[in-house]
């Protein structure tokens, strides 16, 4: 087995992942907890909580750096890092980086969230996305979109992360979906396939030439009258919704300059969701350029490395 | 006191509420319960439902006619009235009424919606709202638009209603300020004023030069990032989500064709929303037509004299 060389750690409200990997980025073990989730840590008590998760790891191999990104460092976690302002590349996320030594030793770095001061109306912000971007790959100028709760669309240029803006697409399914009388769609059978045909529907209203598909607060409204006209199925309302609310984020991110025909694009991450952004891009003449599968580990050694860099230099 | 001389319903899924009118329209006497509500009626008693509404006004002054329009007019109501294709004036309207007779020999008129075969992606449809436009005016050409859940903006011309559109505005605000992370909302004390700097802030927004206006689904994320900015207090949120919701109905209306600056509209209804509409109107460069403040009762009337003029022809 490789040595392992460092800990990597997703700490959200809800969980905190944990990921033991050798130097050239594999992962050795994981461990992955509720328990740890910053909701759920009392007082503070974040250190005895990082210890119960990873402390058999220290035990093992030392007090090895720990890399520490997610909401761990917001205001309601364990140290708050001041959100790094774009354009931003490796130089400035890794001067933004936070350190706190634990008991044993071992050296914990926080990593900042990205702020765009240029965002209309008031700054955007994301945190955790500015990873995977740099993951993905700073090398060539291109605009990425990494789909989520809060989907990111960002521009990548001379290599910093140049601007971006968040679209609250999967919010908005959501609250179509479980609590609008519009659209409100049936829990899909597990494990059973995305209805396809209502997804393009959904997505090919919103891709194409007619001027009602700029009147998102109406094109909402098609999931209704589709059901009244007999053209969509009750169990089409959630893949219907799911291509609409995407296509519409496409047809809006077009609007408002992040992308134009005959570009390529990179979706970032492994999330469930790619699939469907990638079904969405050709209908927006958009070409897919391939990506690591986990670009937000990849990112976090970079920056690592950066700063040691930095540290050395 | 007048001559009563029909009864007027608007008949909904939560309440029944009734209106004793005279010849010329006054309103004599009202009935508001919501035990007659559509919801509420087992096994499709409506007429003793309406009985024991407005019963002792039948008892008082004859089997005079009654005219009954809303949602006891669809598939879950009294009796199914089809939808009336756009365009449409008073002549289709009065030709798509139903009528059935009471067991005391009381006609019942029930009043049909409104349905736009060319709407994108699917036919749209309304139903009450055709009424409230007729009462509005048909007399010139105009756009009208009506307040509400599921806004319409209407296009009158010769005479006729010409086509419309929804806007699930309304809904999108509530599923924004009750159900989302991003924009929940306090609710605003009982009787206080709106807070009219961040509605205008929201609006101004969506009335704005900015390209990142036409993205919707980004600019809902602004409710937050305004708060983290310190632009919002957590009490503007409501307010500042009406005005970019209500402002992004108007520049989405615009884009799909709706409105040209310049022009006047007529806002119908005297909803509590329409004093929040005319404040945008401006923002868009509109004039605000007016108008009477109970177009319902009036259309009603129109569309019954109408009926009363083609049986008597």
């Amino acid at each position: 087995m490789p040595e392992p060389k460092s800990i990597i750690l997703d700490w959200g409200t809800s969980s905190l992942r944990a990921a033991l990997v050798s130097e050239t980025g594999e992962t050795l073990d994981t461990r992955d907890t509720t328990s740890g989730g910053i909701q759920f840590v009392k007082d503070g008590a974040f250190e005895a909580a990082l210890m119960e998760t990873v402390g058999a790891w220290f035990d093992a191999h030392g007090a090895i750096p720990v890399l520490a990104s997610g909401m761990i460092t917001s205001r309601n976690g364990w140290i708050e890092v001041p959100y790094v302002d774009a354009p931003a590349g490796l130089a400035e996320l890794a001067a933004g980086t936070r350190q706190i030594t634990l008991a044993n030793g071992a050296i914990v770095t926080f990593l900042p969230g990205m702020r765009d001061p240029a965002a209309q109306p008031f700054p955007d912000v994301m945190r955790g996305e500015e990873t995977q971007i740099v993951g993905f790959g700073l090398d060539k100028n291109r605009t990425l979109v990494l789909p989520g709760t809060h989907s990111k669309w960002a521009r990548v240029e001379n290599g910093r992360i140049a601007g971006f803006q968040t679209y609250a697409t999967g919010e908005i399914f959501a609250l179509l979906t479980k609590h609008s009388f519009i659209a409100k769609a049936s829990e899909p059978a597990p494990g059973s396939e995305p209805r396809w045909e209502a997804f393009d529907r959904g997505a090919g209203f919103a891709a194409s030439d007619a001027r009602a598909a700029d009147a998102f607060l109406s094109a909402v409204f098609s999931a209704r009258t589709g059901v009244l006209a007999g053209v969509l199925a009750p169990d089409d309302i959630g893949d219907y919704v799911s291509g609409l609310v995407i296509g519409s984020e496409f047809r809006q991110a077009r609007a408002a300059g992040w992308l134009k025909p005959g570009e390529a694009i990179g979706i970032v991450g492994n999330n469930v969701l790619n699939s469907r952004y990638s079904r969405v891009a050709p209908l927006f003449d958009l070409d897919i350029e391939p990506g690591p599968t986990d670009a937000a580990k990849g990112g976090v050694q970079l920056i690592a490395g950066q700063l040691q860099l930095t540290n050395e230099g």
